[in-house]
């Protein structure tokens, strides 16, 4: 199938491709071609028009709990630890009633999938069930998808607290459920929730290469709190390093206050970071230097961060990266500002490269992508392709994605 | 009129009025009475009753560049000074041609109105003809608003440069156009924009109390310009004092870097403040501590400052300030942060006082409200009326603001 429209994609993080009414060759759920011209190319294929329509890669999530959706944009007046106790645990554990959970989950990937993100890595609670759901959930929307059954074996609340031995032994079970695109991760909540025991024992399981996410450095109390549970771990990567989990298929979540050695150390294991700006701003964590970690060449996509953060949308969250890294510059005029192309790379190809290869039009990649209609304004005043784009991530909604592709199927449309 | 609803509006910064199933009584535009019951006090009163939507106060909206609007999300990688020569004057240029105008006069007042704004302070550009059109399209739509004719008779591009005579005739010529609820207001830009002369002349209108609107102390390489410009002043305020344009009918747009001082100066004028976090942080300009001005009790409200602001929603500039105070608090944690009531208060009566009796539902207040469609997650999760309104403020979109009503009279619905 050739799709037709004006077709904008990232080929490296400073670099925007376009072709204006050019060609997308999509076979077998991935991209043969981008181009102009292809219909005399490929003669036989269906064309389909989109005419003036931006056509773009759909957008990757790293970190979305997707047990915390129900708290969507409430109680934001609070900061991490007692927004813990007073929002996230007590919503997390009615997820042992497999129902509410549906509810949920069915809310919550709706919105995804509305908000242009087609790949995403879900956090879930700790309970089995639930867990399961969320995967059968995401295979039945079409999405490609990570989802973790949470491990905490301290610190939680009554409801949520596990035994150390069931919640390695549930982690086990649930390893091989799932198909190539919907897959389970290793999820220890973060250090505060996991005793060593529980996080040496799911290292193991990362020793083969399973995909692991947990927290890592979102606010100075947290910070403290690991250091006094773990006085002689060198720092709090440290830890996380001690019990084998940090990898290439691990996701760090946030990352706000890594030492320059613990950031050299995540260079080096190949891990990714998963950079949440709306929800460090909501919870006063603090002010991520994302424009460090892109510089290192470190892996770095974004998470929403559902609930902290009060949007499903992956085009919001970059605005808020951005204006952070302009935080950044203002605090330290030495400092660079994440450029309007690094922050579209981040949103489609820096985190879409966990999933494989994914986030942009080169030849072999999933076919994921957005027909997006532009502004009414461009009538009015003329602005070019690039321009149409950065007026749909700082200023559009999601009802201008008109239709969201996933492996080249059609997930949704309005 | 009766209106029914779950009615949610703030008496003071600190304190929100919930009337679950409440009625607002509206008689000749204004706000009779808030309450319970009130279809047994007012039996011959038609209701019309909107359920389990919300009622909440329409927005004010106190620095918006109409002129602007064409360049909506766009180049937003610039910081002030280039960005002004790179987009904004070159777009501003424009409005010598009346039919570009009015058509992207007509798709900004749609897009505030979609937002649930009612009241709006405008710039509009140098050209007489313009600001007038601006002023009936005000009055056509049914808003209440003030238009701002700009002044700049020095260091504007080569389209933009007035002569000062000139400046002060067109000024004068619009002094009493318009009527009750659309009025022109006094615009000049800032001070490099203007000359002495210029600023005193426009400064002689505003001692009869004429409204007065301008810019402060937005950018550090602006402040450091205007001391080069007028190295005798105090500071950058002193200039605009000089020039009598400071009082109690003034609008000072950013005050991101103003001095104690200075605050103090402006607190004794009874001049007003419009916060715009979400240009500030767009232009890398700085980190105004809004806080402050509350605590000092200096009158303050919102704009969203579009063009250099991506979105003519109050909603959104909330949320930006609310980060924005958190951001101080990271950087210094004996600040406080602005909390959801106080960004609410500010979005509706802070600046609606600008207006007169306008902003929340207190007896006398004019009837500016709009019709809020609940998430349907509420219907999942329970949450109480100030959580609904938290989640329309925070995740929520113009689609769920059903119908808009501005001194009684329905604007616009879905």
């Amino acid at each position: 199938m050739l799709y037709k429209g004006n077709i904008i994609h990232t080929i490296d993080k400073d670099t925007f491709e376009v072709f204006e009414k050019g060609y997308l060759m999509v076979q077998d759920g991935t991209i043969k071609e981008v181009g102009y011209d292809l219909h005399n190319k490929y003669p036989n294929e269906i064309v389909k028009d989109f005419e003036d329509h931006l056509i773009i890669p759909s957008f990757t999530d790293l970190h979305f709990h997707a047990v915390q959706y129900g708290n969507l944009g409430i109680g934001l007046d609070e900061e991490l630890l007692d927004w813990l106790d007073m929002y996230t645990f007590k919503e997390e554990e009615k997820f042992s009633d497999l129902a509410y959970a549906k509810r949920i989950f069915d809310a919550a990937i709706t919105h995804v999938i509305q908000s242009g993100t087609t790949r995403i890595v879900f956090f879930s609670s700790i309970h089995e069930a639930a867990a399961k759901l969320l995967v059968e959930l995401c295979q039945g929307y079409g999405l490609t998808a990570f989802v973790g059954k949470v491990n905490m074996d301290r610190n939680a609340s009554e409801g949520l607290q596990e035994n150390t031995q069931q919640s390695i032994d549930i982690t086990k079970r649930l390893l091989d459920i799932g198909d190539e695109f919907v897959k389970t991760i290793v999820t220890p909540r973060f250090v505060p929730s996991c005793t060593e025991d529980l996080m040496a024992s799911l290292g193991e399981l990362a020793k083969d290469d399973y995909p692991v996410q947990t927290h890592i450095s979102e606010n100075e109390n947290e910070i403290e709190w690991v250091k006094s549970l773990h006085p002689d771990a060198q720092d709090y990567l440290d830890v996380y390093e001690q019990a084998g989990l940090i990898g290439k298929r691990t996701i760090l979540a946030h990352c706000v206050f890594c030492t320059p050695d613990e950031k050299e150390r995540i260079k080096r294991s190949g891990a990714y970071v998963a950079h949440c700006p709306t929800a460090n701003f909501n919870l006063t964590s603090g002010i991520m230097d994302a424009k460090d970690y892109i510089n290192r060449g470190i892996p770095i996509g974004f998470g929403t961060d559902v609930g902290a953060g009060q949007t499903p949308s992956i085009r919001q969250v970059m605005v808020h990266a951005i204006q952070m890294s302009k935080v950044n510059r203002m605090l330290d005029h030495h400092k660079e500002v994440i450029s309007f192309s690094e922050a579209f790379y981040m949103a489609t190809k820096g985190g879409g490269t966990y999933f494989g290869n994914c986030g942009n039009f080169e030849e072999g990649a999933s076919a994921d992508f957005l027909i997006i209609q532009p502004d009414k304004l461009a009538k009015v005043r003329n602005i070019t392709v690039e321009e149409q784009l950065q007026r749909f991530i700082y200023s559009g909604n999601n009802n201008m994605i008109r239709y969201i592709y996933n492996r080249g199927n059609l997930l949704n449309s309005y």
